[in-house]
């Protein structure tokens, strides 16, 4: 039993995985139905719903997928928008999904990108984070608090979710409080989609409120970015990391390598590689000299690697092509 | 039957309900267990979960609420944090509360800051705003994306939904290719919390890529509500509107009345009125000369009315409580 306080920083558990396994690949589960193999969905039962029927199959595909990449991988990565799509049986789908990939050893971190103020971000971190404990506030005592904590404790959580900060530092907190117990988060930094730069791109008069100029400049992701920092200087584990993550994509290669080193004790986690275009050598920069520092998350490419390999099996070619990229990654990453 | 292209404007229909109501109130369902009188839950029921008796108290509260708020109302807005917390007999309670909403001929605006890229938040539009028809691009056409159809026309759909956009203008056009089918959506500005500024109101520099001096300057919420005023601009409806709204704090006066003249054909919702600490002079600057341009939320103040009310049932409670702040709204908005 880890009590409040205790627990293990979640950075040393994801860089522990990283060494262990010699991969800072996470895999994306983003099951879309119109890309499993058919032969997983079989027929729908007499009476069963579209998406019970459909989630069923989602549920097949991720257990196998999870259980054929597990042994190249430092985590796993839900969509929830894929399960969420099932409605509450896609829910259901993604909750024995988690609970497949912490039976199989593996962290998961749930990508969901949830936020909102206060109280009611504190639902979403309770919802896949885990019962709150102490964490929450203006709680009132008594008989619905015991039954919410039940409530909470009853489906398996994951390790970390990931958020996104639009609505500023306070919006963070009641996902952070779950930092000190051992639980991960990582925020949107720069994002790997081809408009990231959109609002992240741009330039902010950093320094003084109101800003003045003579005060240097930041993008809006590096402002983002110094948020974590700030927040990870004064907790970070023994790999040098603290628990609050950034998501910065694979696509932007310079950014990557900008935010690396104005960043250096948050961990980074980068999609975008594979399918969105990221690759080995783009994905390099994030991380640092004894190749920690960062994940990165291949997805579709893994997932639907059985539409290019008529050989294999779905799991198989999924296996094989994790297994590719771990290798991929291991030469730009000598050190690890 | 609706044909594409021939729906009615979302903030028609939104304002044609104000109007007929003679009242730009929205409720916000966020049912707190906690704070939902003990009496709705009863005992659970052996063999039962306890996310599943919640998740029975809960809707019991909602549809409750609804019946009870409904004359006063333009449109109610369920959070979907708190049914989320209560897992898949959350999702299931949610989509109830929807089908009761729409039964009792009420607009519903999920409320949820959904936000991914591209495919993925494909995934979160569908979930929330219903079958995608012809508008989800890269389909793999087939037997799958027949039963996606019919799984997406199995739940009661929102007729909007929030949406956060810190990913850029292309994270948002999964859910934009609604709009055009009579949905809405309402993307995050200037939120309604304390630290809102924190990136919100930072000042970037305007014009030019990369953006240079000279060119003025906006602050992010501007920046970021000009995407949606370019949207609107050539899509607006009879009531000279389009359907991408913005979320803007009542918290906030001066900022609303900017942010009004700035974008002169989006719709405003406008949370943080009651409990947050907004009135109804901080909430004025928001609408247009006929009381039209902008819907208010308020939560609980109203759910929770009966806390205060030991004279009254809850439903009672949360009726007197919307009919005063609707009355209060309308003393601000003569011409409504």
């Amino acid at each position: 039993m880890s009590t409040p306080g205790s627990a293990e920083n979640f950075a040393d558990k994801l860089f522990d995985e990283v060494r262990a396994k010699a991969s800072p690949l996470v895999v994306g589960i983003d099951p879309d139905p119109r890309l499993i193999p058919p032969s997983l969905f079989g027929r729908p039962r007499p009476g069963e719903s579209m998406r019970a029927f459909l989630a069923r199959g989602v549920l097949r595909f991720s257990e196998a997928i999870l259980e054929a990449v597990a042994s190249h991988v430092c985590a796993v990565k839900p969509q929830l928008a894929y399960f969420e799509r099932l409605g509450p049986d896609g829910l259901r789908a993604y909750e024995l999904t988690v609970a497949h990939a912490k039976a199989l050893g593996l962290l998961v971190i749930a990508d969901g990108k949830r936020n909102d103020i206060a109280s009611t971000a504190a639902q979403y971190a309770a919802a896949y984070l885990g019962d709150p404990g102490e964490t929450e506030t203006g709680k009132e005592a008594g008989e619905a608090e015991a039954w919410l904590s039940a409530a909470d404790r009853e489906s398996p959580k994951a390790d970390a979710l990931t958020v996104n900060g639009y609505l500023g530092r306070d919006s963070l907190e009641p996902f952070a409080a779950y930092l000190p117990r051992g639980k991960g988060l990582f925020v949107l930094v720069k994002t790997s989609n081809p408009s990231s730069g959109d609002l992240q791109d741009r330039l902010i008069l950093a320094g003084g409120d109101p800003p003045r100029e003579g005060h240097g400049e930041v993008t809006v992701a590096g402002l983002v970015g110094g948020w974590l920092e700030e927040y990870n200087q004064s907790r970070a584990g023994r790999c040098g990391y603290g628990p609050m993550g950034a998501v910065v994509g694979a696509t932007y290669p310079r950014d990557l390598a900008q935010l690396r080193e104005a960043l250096p004790h948050t961990p980074f986690l980068i999609p975008g590689f594979g399918a969105q275009g990221g690759g080995v050598e783009d994905v390099a920069p994030g991380f640092d000299r004894r190749g920690l520092g960062a994940v990165v998350n291949a997805s579709r490419s893994i997932l639907y690697a059985w539409r290019e390999a008529a050989d294999l099996a779905f799991d198989a070619a999924a296996a094989r092509k994790a297994k590719e990229i771990k290798e991929a990654l291991r030469k730009v990453l000598p050190s690890l």
